[in-house]
């Protein structure tokens, strides 16, 4: 027996929203379905209702947002927040123009597998609630760091605690015991290793570029871990031209992350796939590497998402308002495109209909901004806007 | 009778400090002056000591910063935080490529001329905690969106009432019922208009730009102002070049701000003078301009502080934080000289010599940053690292 007003599922009426994105495109003939002067209404972990303030239902709670804009929260489908150690000072080093012998992923690696368990959960319940603080209410996480049977299968139990959007990726860089056998430790990766994560995880993940893994290598494992369940993204296209978006598309895969380096042949088989293009803005920013072109993709009808890639080495930002600020300044992104990427398509990105938006159905998972505009996003960046946050219909923050 | 251990005099050790960043060059042999697992103890409102943690003296109270970083508050020496309104439209066309009808300044002009004294107020108290929450402890604001006797001289007044750090910028722009009579606009600013806002400063800034107010007129206007007992400050040099900076050293101003279009002799009239070069990098995020050049500047000898500019129009943002990412990233800064100027180099640009280090007789205004080192402000960008903010010798955040 259920009941729509017992006391386990309240509802709580969010009045005085100056502006309500919802991604619903059935609001306000865009895909951000702005609706001003907006209410909305939450029971147990979902809303149920969005419409004009004057016409908000009666609720056994109100809370009045005071003429503040009112936005999904944010889904960042693209972080690697399993890792011990710290990378200031080859960080330091690149910033002051000064010579490091830097170890780059195989820093960490060493770090993480020297590390604690208790050290990597307490590492990574601190970055996801700095990130919740910012109004990240989904957020995906990878091993990678461990490279080992046992240190991957570690990561991922370890992330399975904290999120449900847990990705595998063995396949991060070869490590240096294997440096003389890369096939090796692809075989590791798609047996013994894929064995022992497949069941933390949901998803499997490849870093395809030159000096991680070739096309070739990146589709036996993609390949191997769909058999045993797992739903593939690929890490594409970063540092150079590749296979790697081509081959997300061919392979179905949620998400093509980074998309850096495009060619029209990459763009158009985008356009044509369910294959979303994340942008990842902090790498480029932290690596002071060029800019993804984001209207380019978005001209071409290509569902763009933008997530922090945070990471200690190149993107060492939990901060998606960050990423929205680059993306409308520095990668052609409109801040309403830039807002809908960082909500629904992070949810596209994660194949999820449930977050990302803010319609009845879907979970109430949201921000109030100080601000009247998500737009204020990009108008002020770096300023933390993230006044409130409830996540699953309690507030979190 | 004083003493130094009454009960209001009650001193307070900050142990446990990873990173501690005095400007005090006694220390480490840099400008930044740091000390690792340091110490500091504050009384009243002034910091007594400093140095290894195992030394320091015993205190009334103890408070363990746990391995972080602790730095010296921010010194924000450039800000326009008394207006109404709101440019978000004229903003969202520019990032998103639409024609939009843009009145500047003058939007904003006649927002705060028709605004109430209690909403300009709320205004700025709003931008001051907001800046105070990121760590911003010491922060100067200016007039300049009233640009009537009455308008500029109320602007004055209620900014006096928060900050020490008050500048009068009657000569901001030209206002409308002055266009026809430019010079007439330069008899009130240096008349009337003065002598109603002379007491309320401690200031005087010339916006010096084509389109703005030309050598000759800034030139009038600061000595006016200097006449009248307020120290000079110049906007120079950022929509292209022209004599500002010259001006500025001339004058013997504080600061010469923007700086973004230097000639030669610019730079070396600043290196052989007591005039800071501030740097306001968010200006140029948000009208996607140009980079100023810290490094050219810093390498001629010149003093560099970077402040945030925040205002309405051009750079919306209150973060000190961000406006030091993108100077690490864009402007050839490293972290460390960053962190200097936007803490000493803020200080210089105030001629103030008791906030901007943490040093035994400064202020005891500091944060305490959620990272082990200062070196994370340009290494986690976006994300809000201001975990504590003294001021004052009194936790404010």
């Amino acid at each position: 027996m259920s009941s729509t007003t017992g006391s386990d599922r309240t509802a709580t009426v969010i009045t005085g929203i100056a502006t309500l994105v919802t991604n619903d495109p059935s609001h306000g003939g865009s895909p951000l379905g702005v609706i001003r002067d907006a209410a909305l209404v939450l029971e147990g972990d979902r809303v149920v209702w969005t419409g004009a303030s004057g016409r908000a239902p009666a609720a056994d709670h109100r809370v009045d947002a005071g003429g503040r804009a009112v936005i999904p929260g944010f889904v960042d489908s693209h972080s690697h927040l399993v890792f011990a150690g710290d990378r200031t000072e080859e960080f330091n080093a690149r910033m002051s123009g000064r010579a490091y012998s830097a170890g780059g992923i195989r820093t960490t690696v060493a770090a993480t597998r020297a590390a604690g368990d208790a050290e990597l959960e307490a590492n990574l319940t601190r970055y996801l609630a700095e990130a919740l603080r910012q109004g990240t209410t989904t957020l995906e996480t990878k091993s990678g760091y461990g490279l080992t049977v046992g240190d991957e299968s570690r990561a991922l139990r370890i992330a399975a605690r904290h999120t449900d959007e847990v990705t595998y990726l063995g396949a991060h860089v070869v490590p240096p015991e294997y440096a003389g056998d890369p096939a090796g430790y692809v075989d590791l990766v798609t047996g013994e290793m894929l064995d022992a994560c497949a069941p933390h995880a949901r998803w499997i993940d490849v870093f395809c570029e030159r000096g991680a893994f070739d096309g070739d290598q990146a589709r036996a494992i993609l390949t191997a871990g769909k058999a045993r369940g797992l739903r593939p993204r690929v890490h594409a296209n970063q540092l150079g031209h590749g296979p790697g978006v081509q081959l997300a598309v061919e392979l179905d895969a949620a998400s093509a992350d980074h998309c850096t380096h495009l060619t029209d042949a990459d763009v158009d088989a985008l356009a044509h796939s369910d294959t979303v293009a994340t942008l990842l803005p902090g790498a480029e920013f932290s690596t002071r590497a060029p800019w993804p072109d984001a209207r380019r993709l978005l001209d071409a009808g290509v569902t763009v998402a933008l997530s922090t890639d945070c990471n200690p080495g190149s993107s060492f930002t939990s901060s998606v308002p960050f990423c929205i600020a680059l993306a409308v300044r520095d990668m052609g992104m409109t801040p309403d495109e830039a807002v809908w990427s960082a909500t629904a398509g992070g949810a596209a990105a994660l194949r999820r209909t449930d977050v990302g938006r803010l319609a009845p159905g879907a979970r109430a998972d949201l921000v109030v901004l100080d601000a009247p505009s998500h737009v204020h996003l990009a108008y002020r960046p770096g300023v933390p806007l993230a006044g409130q946050v409830w996540r699953g219909g309690v507030r979190a923050v």
